[in-house]
């Protein structure tokens, strides 16, 4: 079983598109975060879905629990307007990880290896020119979720 | 718009469960990670898929990214034994944090910004007895992940 195997399809967003058109993505197939590419094969990093309501709430109905909590239905469904122009780059955290990317000839023991080390919940799969492994870029194949990877380990013992 | 209609079930497992059915459980909903309850309405933490995988692995290979590459694959299929007999309890990370916890009265602003003021993906929602708010314990209506908060907030504007 090699990470070409492993991989499925991940929805992915550039860094130069719309935080509104990630929010929706994230929000259509609920999902915890997307991978964010740049170029086609460069997987830059993951931004998770907890990022955009952090962006979604103004900081002093963050910090005082008291005054958020009588603000009205109304300003409620206004929230999203505050993505609206920011681009996907701008969203994510200065310090925000690139995710591990695993080989699509590597093993089920390596991509597992690779997220345990990592801590990370995904590895992205990258199918390298064969010129060469260590060269930039390539193409994506999709992404390893923990949870998936579980799945077929779960199966196979 | 409150907590307790956005609440949406979501899969928990008991601290004294196998952790081998909490994986299963995992991999069945490929779900990112599930909900550590102590008794019927107190949530004490989350775990998270990927820790299950961290506790597949033997440290030598994660350490050894060379020798993971050289495991066979008969070895990969026996690497779910690991869980054998090891309770959810003991896979926490000891500084697991409890998730936080929003009232079921609370509106979809407190929940925005509880979850903005914890970074946490996900915000549990207990129904409290009416004899107090402070009191512990309640009734676990679900959680609220951010990405149907997101699709809720969408939705609404």
């Amino acid at each position: 079983m090699r990470a070409r195997d492993l991989a499925e399809p991940f929805p992915t967003v550039g860094l130069d598109d719309q935080a509104l058109d990630a929010a929706r993505l994230l929000a259509e197939h609920r999902l915890p975060g997307v991978l964010v590419v740049d170029g086609p094969g460069v997987p830059r990093a993951v931004l998770p879905a907890s990022q955009l309501v952090r962006l979604l709430v103004p900081e002093y109905l963050v910090e005082d629990p008291a005054l958020a909590a009588v603000v009205d239905e109304a300003h409620a469904d206004r929230l999203c307007e505050e993505l609206t122009g920011v681009r996907v780059g701008e969203c994510l955290p200065k310090d925000a990880p690139a995710p591990p990317v695993a080989d699509a000839e590597d093993t089920a023991v390596e991509v597992a290896a690779l997220m345990a080390r990592t801590r990370s919940p995904l590895v992205a799969v990258v199918e390298r020119p064969p010129d060469g492994r260590a060269a930039a870029g390539g193409r994506l194949l999709g992404v390893v979720t923990a949870s998936n990877l579980l799945h077929r380990l779960l199966g196979a013992s």
